[in-house]
């Protein structure tokens, strides 16, 4: 049996009754109820992920997933191809923007090459390289059926080495010129939409470009025929190597018990590919934050995410979910430092 | 000349040349420009309100005013008066939700009694009571004038006192039961409003009480007629006491150069108090999240917020500025660690 199958066949749902459990004792907390909104929510879900309700301190990690686009030849990036390679050194040397704010909320970095179309730093790059990046799906598929199953298993390796190291939650990020593309195919796939409803500026496209990204989506779409129905199909036919890594790191976490956030519009395709793989993976899985890029929001409502940070963030590489630990720790805190009502002897409030 | 007299002048504008500095710096890091949305934003705000772009490590506090409301006995609250006093006590002790939180963010919390109308414990809670809780305005005036900037400076002395300390940043959070009644009410004058227009369920009102409410605040407005171009006499009318001191920590963060956080609804209120008496104000002030209570959208809006978190918290005491220090620390981090393009060599992106 492949490694994908196993780990689809280990996802089994979350804890309900944990879950209710935690609901209960959330509810007796020293509040009224149901006033600290999310983060009320946030400790249930932690709960029926973790199937506990005794939680001990996160070790937190961002995996950052790094591929190219053969749609990049098209013309539809604001910046040229190299910045991938660039930027996935700089990631890795924390300079980037993940990089500040995993510091700052205390979470370890995990890069990896999923098929960069360059040479990078493998002293502390992780060389998974599939491909010098995919293929040009506006003129064939993006790739193999092969090659999508495979990134998606690396996405498991790297998970299941992190949770094996002891890392008890996972946050998604990339980097990869033009991967905003493959994104909206896959959600103009999935939803039956419209390519432009779900395209938008990317990193700070003009306006000329916004259109014919449009109209290369449309195409791709058209001559692949992604079979919606198929998440590996849409995978390989409009996606990404990164897109499919981090699908696998979600599938990964959802078989091990571990919570996985979702980032922004790339992170949430990837979702879109894990979920449609297997249902189960959503409660596994928590959105941080409503990206700026346009189709975000759509995407995100697509799946039935509800993001709590509004910060207009449009960076991608994970740094939105990485702002996010720090609300989930404090969810956690809630629920182990405040008072019950039954331990301040009040019975009705 | 009055301690409030004396802090209104000294207030004055942010430093928009090291704003401009500071846009300038963030707009050369590794990333597209504005990418990081909010996060950008804050920090430029910060260096405005600092007068300064070389940060330090933040030392936080939040300051929960407590105080009780002679509109209590209208019958629009949904827990007995009593409530104010116990949690209070239990705000001082860290066992509420505030204090979770705080202590998951590292921040240090200062509960004073401005109004309540019991004894508290004055070992942990700074006894600074001007009365014991306001006058019902349904009937007369919730406080005398002098009352009023009593309650003003009480917020201001305890800030000052605190930024003496060193602390540099400021949150501001509240625990009085019926307050979101003259919440209601002061955005009903400043902004001219039906009260129905800003009222909400508070701790989980009945539809009945909620007409309750709204009725109440009409007919308070209608008796006390407040001066909306005098935001004292406002105060004074339909306002409180922990009101009166959450705006004068915003006017002493101001004058002193301290960001001050907002929280939800009633810290709104307050701000909108601090920022009538003195619009300079505003820029010193950082909105953290959008409360669920109804009213604290169009509260927010009618002012110039734009919160950025997004969790349905409706709790007050501070709890969702205390979230919103990780956000604040991790725009500073983002400052601090990312690398600029001028460093990597690259001129044009």
């Amino acid at each position: 049996m492949s490694l994908l199958q196993k780990t689809l066949l280990e996802i089994k749902g979350v804890n309900k009754e944990k879950m209710e459990e935690t609901q209960k004792y959330v509810d007796g907390l020293l509040k009224p109820v149901g006033s600290l909104g999310t983060l009320e929510e946030i400790v249930v879900q932690l709960s029926g992920i973790m199937k506990t309700n005794e939680f001990t301190s996160l070790k937190k990690a961002v995996v950052v997933c790094a591929a190219d686009h053969g749609i990049f030849e098209e013309g539809i990036t604001s910046a040229p191809q190299v910045v991938t390679a660039m930027m996935t050194n700089f990631i890795s040397q924390g300079k980037s923007g993940v990089g500040a704010i995993a510091k700052h909320v205390g979470a370890d970095l995990t890069v990896v090459d999923v098929g960069v179309n360059a040479e990078l730093n493998y002293d502390v790059i992780i060389n998974r390289k599939i491909k010098n990046g995919t293929n040009n799906f506006a003129k064939e598929s993006a790739m193999t059926k092969e090659e999508a199953i495979k990134s998606l298993e690396v996405g498991i390796e790297i998970a299941n080495t992190l949770i094996d190291k002891g890392y008890n939650i996972l946050a998604t990020g990339e980097m990869g010129i033009g991967n905003t593309t493959p994104s909206s195919a896959i959600f103009s796939v999935f939803g039956e939409i419209d390519a432009k409803e779900v395209t938008g500026i990317g990193a700070n496209l003009s306006e000329d470009k916004m259109n014919k990204k449009v109209d290369v989506i449309r195409k791709g779409i058209e001559l692949n025929k992604p079979n919606k129905e198929d998440a590996i199909d849409v995978l390989s036919k409009v996606g990404g190597l990164e897109i499919g890594a981090m699908a696998g790191v979600m599938l990964a976490g959802a078989a091990r018990n571990v919570p996985v956030l979702v980032d922004g519009f790339i992170s949430t395709a990837a979702a879109a590919i894990a979920i449609n793989l297997k249902p189960e993976v959503f409660n596994y899985l928590i959105c941080s934050h409503s990206s700026a890029e346009k189709g975000a929001a759509l995407a995100s409502s697509m799946l039935g995410f509800k993001p709590y940070l509004n910060m207009g963030l449009r960076l991608g590489e994970g740094s939105g979910a990485a702002l996010a630990f720090s609300i989930i720790e404090s969810a956690i805190s809630m629920f182990d430092e405040m008072g019950t009502y039954e331990e301040a002897g009040i019975s009705v409030v």
